[in-house]
């Protein structure tokens, strides 16, 4: 009888193995996702060391060669650095990184910088050059390799400088096979769609022709940096329980439950804890599994517990969604609205929409979308997108509006938790909840731009109106004048005025 | 300056933390999920023992509550079985599985089993049992938990039965949080159109409420089991290049290079090393990396390599496809098409394309759509799917089809490796060299519906001529006599039966 051979894989094997999803499906694409992830790991950094971002890409041919697919990479920014340990894993290692914590970040699964590289190695077999410095007396300068069946990082060479200037940042160089020309277009429209919700970035692009891209900061005013949070009572499982358990210091249910939990008061402790009939005096480390589990499940049926503060979130505010927009897309009409904080499983989430009309938005027979989340733009596998499914499922006639015309859509969603389906980040689950607001969101800009339409249409049809006036008043006074058997026409000039004020008075509004 | 936290985490950790990847999104989308991964497991474990699948799926409420959103899942099989010292691992570590490997299998990722046990741990807090034997004198029963942390099985229980029936197999029951009702129409299609493409497997399942489903084989002839592959030239990189360096036991790169890769002789061997430059004599163990790169970039532009085989693929073939078809949606007419071998980055693959019109399938503005990969049907995000992208931008009004038509496509795709997109195994990568298969195959199934709707269109309209003849002939026929002022009509019958055998012969065709 055959049986079946097992094996063990490393995390960085498995990613290796199974690349597609992570986003480096192929030449073109690997190029875009290893310029998004280091991006995004950047403005990450800067974000850390509350400084606004200055971001220097760099693609270049590897060996001069145009002809060739093999090109080297390199992104420097001015972020919080890397302490010099955890360089080697930051970007040699998978799944070890900085963030997996219950905060708003770009990256999501610590995995970006490292499938970069990981990527880049198996195309060209060259090792990876990271400097860093937290903006101690020190640089430190390595070159790395990935060993993918053990998952850990091979260090051909460490470099300490001194660090006179308390530079701080982060630079990664490495050679990867890409087809840029073919990526070229997502790029920079990533670029140019990254810079319009990070306005506080400087980015620069060098690309292999030399052609230099800039996208300058319009503000030095950073938002505030999300804060890490406390998991909320709704969304944690048995799971997350045991691990607060195991390492709580508290020695009671009540403190136990005010201190490792969302928006917990002692009020509200002191309430559930009732609720559940578990004894306030009673050790966390003493619960049985079952009880665990009880814990757990009543922690759903709970209803007095309050909403995720969304104190730790970073949205885009309604005035910087705007400024954005009419950068980019100089509608003749645009709304915004920020919907007030939400939460799904547990995690507070919060949804911004913006329609924009007529101006540079080409007629396509579609809408155009734009998908933000936590300030980084989606580009690839719209259709997959919950916001794709709520744009295309809504009753436009509703608002007097038809796929012909020249409409954008924008969403932005920011969260401690982005519920991707890909670890490429491309495309965001369809939860109810997000779902929910992200509909009512396109619904209150949709009205707005409905009220804006019905009264151009009016605004048209007083135009109109005053055209038919205006081209046969003058005949009709010359006929009854005629007919009269008067010399001198009457003045139809006040006449006229009265029927342009109406159409004038609209127009302002 | 703040500095960046960085911590290491666990694969187990990594998926318990990102569910929505691997298709554990929601109570409803998990159950779904779980029975999904261990019936796939179970069919590709009777198909390595070469046995026609015995598969018997059963949820009941756990603790017998309907009003409980707790179910226990039983599945059992007459598969392979595990070995006993691999039990515990295969069910609860992450990243370890046996379908690492170049072979065609439903499972992919080796994760699914431990995904479901996990994700019934996170929820209920209790053990899974496990009974497994391979045939041998001994039957190996586990009750396992996972430390999610360190990504380890904790062995709470294992017990030695001895196999006095020499039953192989595995029997997995562990208890989950789900929305069995919600989820059930998306379970019994799962189980339905497995049923339609492994049509030698029995499948019995017993859902909470005690409702019995049976999908019993049609035939117990086995498809030729997949067999496994070596890597082809054109699909490998440096990484694995490296790795059979690292294990070949050969000494020069003649046999090198016939022994590790996929379908190379001697003579193209020869060939290769003098296109490359590399001396058939070199000790491969002796490349430097930069050789072993241009080894690589020369093994993709080598035009000489023969195709990948298909043997090792093991497709549904013509026959069974259509069987599945008639059987299920009784339509009027169907159409199957099975592609030759392709091949996307050194995997082979085969695409298999059905179209099906009227019987049974509904009219509902859009057509329905059947996907398939490696046996297993694929039911979740359709919109995302390269099958559907293939449908949707097809021509069809070249075809005479148009949208609200009752007509079904189906498309199934075997390789060595489906370039799945989620680890949930939903839907497919847009790969062009697949996109480009599918599209023919569709194109090849619509051409023959074509030639069968004009057909049928003809037959209409001499069925109509007919009709307008006998209804007016006669009376031509009475009036004439009369006119003519005879007695006896004219028998016209063998004028109608002329016109009757123009249509009749149409029929037939």
């Amino acid at each position: 009888m055959t049986s079946q051979a097992f094996e063990e894989i490393s995390p960085a094997d498995f990613f290796y193995r199974n690349r597609d999803i992570a986003g480096f499906t192929n030449p073109s694409r690997a190029i875009f996702a290893s310029i998004r992830e280091l991006v995004e790991n950047s403005l990450d950094a800067a974000e850390i060391a509350m400084v606004p971002p200055d971001i220097y890409v760099r693609v270049t041919y590897s060996d001069g060669d145009p002809d060739s697919n093999v090109y080297k990479l390199r992104v420097e920014d001015n972020g919080s650095g890397i302490t010099s340990r955890h360089i080697p894993s930051a970007f040699g290692q998978a799944l070890f990184g900085s963030k997996y914590k219950l905060k708003q970040s770009r990256g999501t699964f610590g995995l970006g910088g490292t499938m970069a590289v990981l990527y880049g190695q198996i195309t060209t077999h060259k090792p990876a050059y990271i400097v860093s410095s937290t903006g101690s007396t020190k640089v430190y300068k390595y070159r790395i390799m990935i060993d993918i069946q053990r998952n850990k990082p091979i260090i051909l060479e460490r470099k300490v400088l001194i660090n006179k200037e308390q530079w701080h940042g982060t630079i990664v160089e490495f050679s990867l096979e890409g087809d840029y020309f073919r990526a070229m277009p997502k790029i920079l429209e990533y670029l140019k769609q990254t810079a319009v919700v990070n306005p506080y970035a400087n980015v620069a692009f060098i690309d292999p022709k030399g052609r230099f891209y800039k996208f300058t900061r319009v503000t030095t005013m950073m938002p505030s940096p999300p804060k890490e949070t406390l998991p909320h009572p709704y969304g944690v499982d048995v799971e997350t329980v045991k691990r607060l358990i195991q390492m709580t210091s508290h020695r009671n249910m009540l403190d136990f439950m005010r201190t490792h939990f969302h928006r917990i008061s002692e009020k509200i402790a002191h309430s559930f804890l009732e609720f559940t009939g578990i004894a306030q005096t009673k050790n966390p480390k003493k619960l049985g599994p079952q009880e665990i589990v009880k814990l757990v499940q009543m922690m759903k049926r709970y209803e007095e517990f309050r909403p995720p503060s969304a104190t730790c979130l970073s949205p885009l505010g309604e005035e910087l969604l705007k400024a954005g927009i009419l950068k980019e897309l100089k509608p003749e009409f645009t709304a915004v609205c920020q919907r007030r904080p939400a939460t799904y499983a547990g995690h507070p989430f919060i949804v911004e929409t913006a329609i924009a009309y007529g101006g540079d938005i080409p007629r396509k027979g579609d809408f155009i979308l734009y998908r933000f989340a936590n300030r980084i733009p989606l580009l690839y596998d719209e259709a997959s997108d919950v916001t794709f499914r709520v744009v295309k499922t809504m009753n436009w006639r509703r608002y007097k509006v038809s796929q012909d015309m020249p409409i954008a859509v924008l969403v932005h969603i920011c969260s401690t938790k982005i519920p991707y389906k890909t670890v490429g980040k491309e495309f965001i689950a369809d939860r109810p909840e997000v779902k929910r607001e992200i509909l009512n969101g396109i619904r209150e800009v949709a009205r707005k731009l409905q009220r804006f339409l019905s009264k151009r249409e009016h605004v048209e049809r007083e135009k109109r109106r005053l055209s038919v006036f205006s081209k046969y008043l003058p005949k009709i006074a010359r006929f009854s004048t005629k007919l009269a058997g008067k010399e001198t026409e009457p003045n139809i000039e006040r006449l006229l005025e009265s029927v342009n004020t109406v159409g004038g008075k609209e127009k302002n509004i």
